[in-house]
C-alpha cells in the first residue's frame, strides 16, 4: 500500500498535534513543518502549560525547524497548521520567509487574514485542508469549557 | 542623590540591553519589562546567535516576565523597548494584554504602526523616549555592516 504524502497527510499530522493540546486542556492547535516530504518539526499549543502567550504551536515549530536546519530561514519549508495563524505567528512566518503555509480552519476573529498581517511576499497560502476535522475539535473544546 | 524612576530611566536600561546585542553583532534592540517601578525582565535581540527569527528582545522579555509573575498576562506591566515592535512582537503584546508600551525609535518600514498590527485595546502607547540615542545605535550598526 502506497502512502500518499499529500497535503491531507501532513495536515493530519498537525491535527494529531492538536489532539495532544486538547488532551492537556490547551486550545487544540497543532503544527508541523515539512521539507522535501519530511517532517522536521512538530508542536502543539502550550500557552497554559507554560504560562506563556508566545507558546503557540506555530512559534514553537518555527524555532524547532530552524534548530533542525541550522539556519533561521524556512524558505524551502511548508507549515501545516490546524488553525489560521494569528498576528504574532504570521509576523514570525514573515521573518522566516516560509515557502508555503497550509492551514485547516479559518479564524475570522483573530486570524491574520482579517487582521491584515503581512506574510513574506514569497509565501504561498492554501487553506481549508481538513477544515471540518479541525473545526470540530476546536468546537468540542470550547463547548466543554463552558 | 535621588534616582528618578521615570520613562527615561527605564528606557536607558532597554538601551543598555540594546548595547549588549550590538556587542554580539546582533541588530541592537533591547527591552525591559517593569511592574511597580521594578524591572522584572531584561532581554536583547538574539536572532543571529540563536538562529531563530522569534528571538526578538520583546518576545524573550514577555516569556521572562510571565515566568517571573507566574501568569501569562502583563496587564499591570510596562514594556520599554528601544525600537518600535514588529508585527510578531506587537501580536504577542496583544495576547499579553500589556498595560503600557514605551518605545524609543520608530520603524517606518516594519513597525506595527505602519503594518497596522493591533495591540490590546487597553494598551497605552508612548513613543520617542530617548529616540535619538536608540536611532544612533541602530544607524551605527547598519553603517558598520555595510
Amino acid at each position: 500500500m502506497k502512502t500518499e504524502f499529500d497535503d491531507a497527510y501532513f495536515m493530519q499530522k498537525a491535527l494529531d498535534e492538536a489532539q495532544k493540546a486538547y488532551d492537556r486542556g490547551e486550545v487544540p492547535v497543532g503544527a508541523v513543518i515539512v521539507i522535501d516530504s519530511t517532517i522536521i518539526a512538530r508542536a502543539h499549543n502550550l500557552t497554559e502549560t507554560l504560562n506563556d502567550v508566545t507558546a503557540h504551536a506555530e512559534m514553537q515549530a518555527i524555532t524547532s525547524a530552524a534548530n533542525y536546519l541550522g539556519g533561521k530561514y524556512l524558505n524551502q519549508c511548508t507549515m501545516y497548521v490546524s488553525l489560521e495563524p494569528c498576528q504574532m505567528c504570521a509576523g514570525a512566518l514573515y521573518w522566516s520567509q516560509l515557502k508555503k503555509l497550509v492551514y485547516a480552519a479559518s479564524d475570522h476573529k483573530r486570524g491574520f487574514e482579517v487582521m491584515q498581517t503581512q506574510l513574506h511576499p514569497k509565501t504561498k497560502v492554501l487553506k481549508g485542508v481538513l477544515e471540518q476535522k479541525a473545526s470540530h475539535l476546536l468546537k468540542r473544546f470550547f463547548f466543554e469549557k463552558r
